[in-house]
């Protein structure tokens, strides 16, 4: 079912039963761009999630897809009830004083126009969201809004008296909706609209322009909407402009279990962009997502880690759909409720995504599982093993855990080496260094100095030996990681890194100020939410 | 006429011939945004230059008009030629590296969504264009992808071997239009590249994908396009994407007078997007944009500085295109090319508010000269008056002169006031200075210093003899603007500033993380661009 700012309020009630009620809940995210850091293999957990972060803070969710499930008894299936939710960052009217500045990755724009998502819906009917410190911060600018009185000096009370007659000869002597007062400083214009509001009630209205005040006849409705008062009224549209967030409280407020496919940028983002601003450090994330939601299953972690599931070769979302489709995927059987309307395969529609990841989780676990047409324990084995830990992707370690102690990876097979001559290839570092450690893979730091992981980690105390030797090729120095970690502490990794067939110099170029970078370029929606894996084919 | 991608170089002919026989050709731009900074009404030149340099490196034209006119001696009138192009960023293929990042206002979107801006045509059928630079940056990249071949070691010559065998195996055997090789470095891959194009030359193709390469058969066209040879086919690229710039160098090379309503703005983003980065140094732009540009009128400035226009109340793009269509704005004649369609009333349509800035320069002259239905002449005064000098607006200098010095204005009579002691509002300024000096209006530096500059300069002698009582309400220092000056240095200027009403309490709120500046927000897409001195009305 489609959510627009026009039925928002009344699709809401539903939104927030469906959740209450659902078993599972899953999100996805469409987004206006993926960020300028390259993700890196050997990132430590704190410098992903900083990558995350930043691209979090710079771009937005443009639309949210939520799709609950629910086991229904009599027909044993699960019903699925998906809503696709175009969100824009709308601005307030001025005494809120909301607006915002966001980034665009131009290759993501043209990513999602290829995918039919409709930018005129999106700017125009997008709904509007805030999160709990915007609404906060506006709350205190509508206390702010009460001010004294600004008294009627002397000098000005001349002007005050011909700004009354003006009003009053227009009043009964004009046809005209309109009167413009003429005001030569600001301050001017603050004794009309006072003036005029204290004289004459809600009958008038007063604008200010350059220069002048426009006094005008009120329709009813009009007088109407401003004797409200003017902080009820900012009231009443602020708890429009929280809109999209109400949604995410209630999924919040139900606790239940909630699914994505390689969610950790779209938790990120929804955190972000509808809870508060990320923290800076990775453990406070953990802990604050854990409290937004207690329970989360990332059903790419499930594909690619589960032994039973291993025939999933490929675990984008697109491919893992495709087969949960066919034998011997076949249960549970899964319905959408007529109320939300049918669905067409759409991926990158942000409400069908979430609804394939729900399809993907149930019919991988009840594979798993053997649950047949019957309803899946949350407490089973599948599930209880990928609680809470999200796919870490492009990583040697497999996922960030939400909840108790982090993984580590041994890199007593990682060196660095550094200090080369100029002109050093990819070629050269290869050609060096293969013939003693095998295959090996690299990593550029800079033109100087580069990482090498060996393929196989048996090798790693066999190579060591062998640098002591004297005959290279050209100059280098070789440390190990913990060498190089114990010197430069967490968080100092690589700042880019490139594939290995490219040489350093190119690289360089990559980073001028004219060109953008390569990682900006190279990834891509596909990469980093729903297809995962599949990272260097969609921008083309 | 609407110029998009799928058009623009059957179009763009057309274009270059009008803007080669024009006398003069209007331009106008929409943007995503107009940056955070706001203007300040003491800003000197250089200042007021940074601010828009800053929004024009942040956001992005997304429409570009252009309305080329030509004096047609045998029907006695002027032809227009209008031409509404959507612009976009294209990102390139993955080997040109092109992507941008850019920064959208909210607010202002919304304000195009309201004038019927399509967002949809935009993303998809906008027209790339890249600046001299990108075009250079372009460059040196295709001309670094030039590889050497890669020596095959022993270690990988049996993987080699495989590879080739699996290919021919496949072209022999199987129907299948695709062979999947698996590598599990991506040294393997470019091996599989490099060999499988030196053994099947243009008959195959090879695609990389994550853990493998895809080798395929190519139809006759693909055969076609890739015997092209890579580097030919990204030059065909790269001369498409420098798309849109090619009628801002036609409009260069032209000479022409360049007209533009308000249009500094727009100047700064032309030049930034089209033609290279903007330079820090305001005396290096008036050089560029004079060598770019070498005649530049701003019909706002012409509607503000001609005593003959004096009856032109408000100078607002709308306000004047509505006047000179009006008695006494007669002539001359002016009449669309019917081959460009014909024009509705479309403000805030690019092409058309280009239309409209070259209608009120013709009416705006024809009538200052006098010259009925005959041909205004370049030489005149009111054009010559005008020439190469662009509107400031909010400002207490009129214009940026972009050749010759530049103006200055005596600030005898603004003062700093400074060293405010907790809670000092608007108001009690107000009161402790307007008994002496008459109206004054405030400017607001932080909570405990602004400015104050008289309404009346003859007042400022006087005032400044009155600083020597000590019967000050609050405390506070006092100094003149040029003892400020000398202290500080140029561009050391307002960092913020507030309107006269708005207390420094208040303010303070505005510039906290949460809340976006009051000047993103009051200044709306009407401010800076066409509609001038209407800054205020438009985000509500």
């Amino acid at each position: 079912m489609e959510v627009l700012k026009n039925n928002f309020e009344a699709i809401l009630p539903l939104i927030e039963k469906a959740v209450e009620e659902a078993d599972y809940i899953a999100i996805d995210t469409e987004l206006s761009g993926l960020g300028k850091q390259k993700l890196d293999v050997l990132d430590d957990s704190q410098e992903r999630y900083t990558k995350l972060k930043e691209a979090a803070t710079e771009h937005l969710i443009v639309q949210f897809g939520v799709c609950t499930f629910k086991w229904d008894a009599e027909s044993k299936s699960y019903i699925a009830k998906p809503f696709n939710a175009y969100v824009y960052p709308r601005a307030s009217s001025r005494k809120l004083e909301i607006d915002r500045h966001f980034t665009v990755q131009s290759a993501c724009f043209e990513f999602l126009a290829e995918n039919k998502f409709d930018f005129n819906k999106w700017v125009s009917q997008g709904i509007p969201y805030l999160t709990h410190e915007e609404e906060a911060e506006a709350r205190r600018r509508i206390g702010g809004l009460r001010r004294d009185e600004v008294a009627v000096e002397e000098t000005h009370r001349e002007f005050v008296e011909n700004t009354i007659k003006t009003v009053n000869d227009w009043l009964q002597n004009s046809s005209e909706k309109v009167v413009s007062v003429a005001c030569p400083t600001s301050f001017h214009r603050l004794l009309v609209h006072q003036e005029v509001k204290k004289r004459f009630g809600a009958a008038l209205g007063t604008d200010g322009k350059y220069g002048a005040v426009e006094v005008s006849k009120l329709t009813e409705e009009e007088r109407k909407y401003r004797s409200v008062g003017k902080e009820a009224q900012l009231e009443m549209e602020l708890n429009q402009l929280i809109g999209f967030r109400k949604v995410i409280d209630a999924i919040s407020q139900s606790g239940s279990i909630v699914l994505g496919h390689n969610m950790f940028l779209d938790l990120c983002h929804t955190f972000q962009q509808f809870n508060r601003t990320l923290p800076a450090d990775l453990e406070e994330f953990r802990r604050e997502v854990h409290d937004l939601f207690p329970q989360i299953i990332d059903t790419k972690h499930l594909a690619r880690s589960n032994p039973k599931l291993s025939r999933l070769q490929d675990t984008g979302l697109g491919a893992v759909m495709e087969e949960v489709q066919k034998y011997p995927f076949v249960s549970p059987k899964i319905s959408i409720d007529p109320d939300c309307g049918t669905y067409e395969t759409a991926f990158h529609e942000a409400g069908y995504d979430a609804y394939a990841t729900g399809v993907a989780f149930l019919r991988m676990t009840a594979y798993a599982e053997g649950c047949g047409d019957t309803e899946i324990s949350k407490e089973s084995p599948t599930v209880t093993a990928v609680m809470n830990k999200l796919n870490l992707m492009k990583s040697d370690v497999p996922t960030l855990n939400l909840v108790g102690p982090q993984e580590t990876r041994d890199r007593s097979h990682v060196f660095r080496v550094y200090g080369f001559s100029d002109g050093v290839k990819t070629k050269d570092v290869m050609e060096e260094f293969q013939p003693r450690a095998g295959d090996i893979s690299i990593q550029w730091i800079n033109l100087s100095s580069c990482f090498i992981t060996l393929k196989d980690p048996g090798k790693a105390e066999e190579f060591n030996k062998s640098l002591d030797g004297e005959d290279k090729k050209f100059h280098y120095e070789i440390e190990s990681w913990e060498a190089y970690k114990a010197k430069n502490g967490q968080g100092s990794g690589l700042s880019s890194s490139t594939s290995q067939q490219a040489t350093p110099k190119r690289k360089l170029g990559l980073e001028s100020p004219v060109g953008k970078s390569e990682s900006s370029h190279k990834r891509t929606k596909t990469d980093q939410s729903s297809d995962g894996e599949k990272a260097e084919c969609a921008v083309m």
